[in-house]
């Protein structure tokens, strides 16, 4: 059993004058941040309160690119070629560097974003070329993904590190898919109950789905959401159930990938 | 007299199906390219491409960062804080440096683009943000800004390098500002004009105003148009008659500053 | 004095996923909804809400169109031609009249949002040329235009009806314009205290400004906040005293303007 | 055989600064013009510009609303739910509604734009959704759709007028489906042949695909393109080619649907 494991939340996803999730009582809980990078959410001035408040925090960075879909908040499906999509992932990239390396920070991973995300999950040849536009810029960058995933084999291929990510909230499939949000007992709103689960998953070395069923597994990482209204008590409780339990919270370049 | 001189132009302002300038004509006659960084222009795919060109063509590469206003084209006056003006920039810079390392090349110079150009350069303290936000980003980076504007002292008062530039075909007033394009004489479309008045500029060590008052200035670059139906022609015509005075085209690092 | 009054609200603020505002809770106390048309909030579905919303509560519905900011929440002084201001306040207006027209509802008033109200309440040219937009493609829209502003003149002037509103909460100065948020005592957070000038300045047919002046002037209709947390508790104490001293509250169509 | 046909283009298509098609030389020579409205091109002056030269030509207008996707210029493919779609096309025709209002004009037609229009071509149930958002907000809009597909069906079951174009100068499928661009002899360069493929194809009643089999179907309109090099001459060919054989050019509500 691994006794290193980090907590991963999606900050910066306010705008302008819009408010989105509160980074501000989430960064201290967690020990890397994926910021969304102005194209779903986030905004400039957005990125750097993140970038600001991760370093306060010390709390390591990600780039968390989307499509171009702000209306949607980047959870829209979209058509878009293979070299558009490596474009637009350098571009946002490169947007967060920038503002992280004017606060003396840096990036140190990458995690897709909403709909971009879940089709690379799914789509092999989606994922490969995500993994070699991360790999062409930054080669260095760990490629946070959720376990058992397209997007895991397509960046362990490219190279790149990669940290599996479990979802403290969400049921599973037994095709290690989530089960879709419509479904009944799809999202898991007990603190408590996503604590516990996600010490199973870590004792058993497996994501356990809904049917019971146990798919092995490397877990580096939980993703624990920022834009609920439990968002902050879950996380808490899953540090502390955490910490309870033996584990070390660990940001992601200080983990053995 | 200074011989070597550089030549620069505004690239990479097309935007999805939208052609702007002829960057696979002009690249190859100028020095140093400016490229829109998708605020005004530009888009992810339109910047990598004018990365590439510049590439192939040994021109060094700056951002060209505007207010946000792609409508506009930036040349509409915004009014943003100084706080968002820097994270705008920083974003800006950061987007294009990130494309740029992903085909294996680096910026070395920014230039503001339209109405955040002109208004810094009568605006003492917008200059002073600018180059402040240059500075905290990356303080390697030369400013290319208008010779005899406040752009300039700005940003050697924060230690930036400045290259100071003077544009080929718009007439001059006394105070160093460019003759509006509403007023006779503002804007010179004959080539040989152009080029004449550019050695006569660098000859004199000094902007010749419309009046024939002479502005004694350093002027270390030449800014030629590109989304001009002449554009390309000119900025040839330029380069041949500067080569023939004995100038040495030499990009903007290159330069002695 | 007059026994009819109108209180209207800013509303339909939200845009994709990013809440602002509450708007199912403010609009069965007001009477005329000023409803965000896509530039500086608001996205179609967020539109056609608020106009269902309104249609159920009786509540009269305006366009209130703004600078192309989302950033900036409009908020954002920008420099447009008198041309591009006409177009794409047609644009706004008839967008929402579109989603009114759909839900078999139909726009009967317009106020400009933020920065556009601000600068067309002190300048006069400016504000002719709303004026005039509004003319050409809706002369039966009735005007919501700040008290004792140059945009209550140009409306008339344009043949335009015009109403006159106050704000609840900010306070005045001698020259009619509000008092900077930066200043000590710009703005009231007491309900009862909002509610209570409210009724003095009806009484006075007067706004009353800080210092004690007295602003003679109609007054048609009051502007409650809707996006601070009091906003709600604000409004419904200033409907509440206006029913209790005897007033009407009425929507703009109904008032004798 | 039908003695009135109709020639309509996709025109007010530039953004900005950016130019895109040549309306001033098209407008004289098509009897409807389909009118961007900002979501894939277009802007508020560009949308007023192509009305008033529409109007000056006594050309019939539409809307040709399209994804919010202004750098994929409207061609990638987007998820949108039922409602959002029909959301963002009553703004669209709203907006364009608004401008050609102010402007003494009206709209009577409309046109899904690209990947929007694409889709609803093959995709039964996003057709309906079309159709049902037109019927919603104008149900006398006649609905411009490509003949044989699913997006006439739809119009007609609900009830709309459908005028049912075909391309000239675009190979057609067995299936009555465009034969893909990346294909062999997919577009038709020369404007004579264009121009005898219409009416060859009006003649027979039939689009007559590349294999040579005949679709029989109603022909009311001819969709010329204005964003290619040689659109003009094309357009000007057909044009002069159907009026020698006969054929009377009607702008759309002015044809018998």
């Amino acid at each position: 059993m691994k006794r290193c494991i980090n907590l991963n939340a999606d900050l910066g996803e306010s705008f302008g004058a819009y408010s989105m999730g509160d980074d501000a009582a989430l960064m201290p809980i967690i020990n890397s941040a994926n910021i969304a990078c102005g194209f779903h959410a986030g905004d400039p001035s957005v990125m750097r309160k993140a970038v600001s408040l991760a370093q306060a925090c010390k709390v390591s960075l990600g780039a968390h690119p989307s499509f171009p879909d702000l209306q949607g908040f980047g959870r829209r499906a979209m058509q878009v070629s293979k070299q558009e999509l490596i474009d637009l992932l350098h571009y946002q990239m490169g947007a967060l560097q920038g503002i992280a390396y004017a606060q003396g920070a840096t990036i140190t991973h990458i995690k897709p974003h909403g709909a971009l995300n879940n089709m690379a999950c799914e789509d092999e040849v989606l994922a490969q070329h995500i993994a070699e536009a991360v790999h062409t810029m930054r080669g260095d960058l760990i490629l946070l993904a959720p376990a058992c995933s397209h997007l895991v084999s397509a960046g362990k291929a490219a190279g790149l590190l990669v940290a599996e990510e479990v979802f403290a909230d969400r049921a599973y499939q037994d095709n290690g898919a989530l089960v879709p949000r419509s479904m009944p007992g799809a999202v898991i709103h007990s603190a408590e109950e996503c604590a516990q689960r996600v010490v199973s998953f870590l004792r058993a070395g497996a994501i356990i789905t809904q049917s019971g069923r146990y798919l092995s597994t490397p877990i580096d990482s939980v993703c624990v959401h920022a834009d609920t209204p439990d968002s902050v008590a879950i996380a808490r409780t899953i540090k502390e159930t955490l910490e309870a339990e033996g584990f070390t919270l660990t940001s992601l370049p200080d983990m053995a990938l």
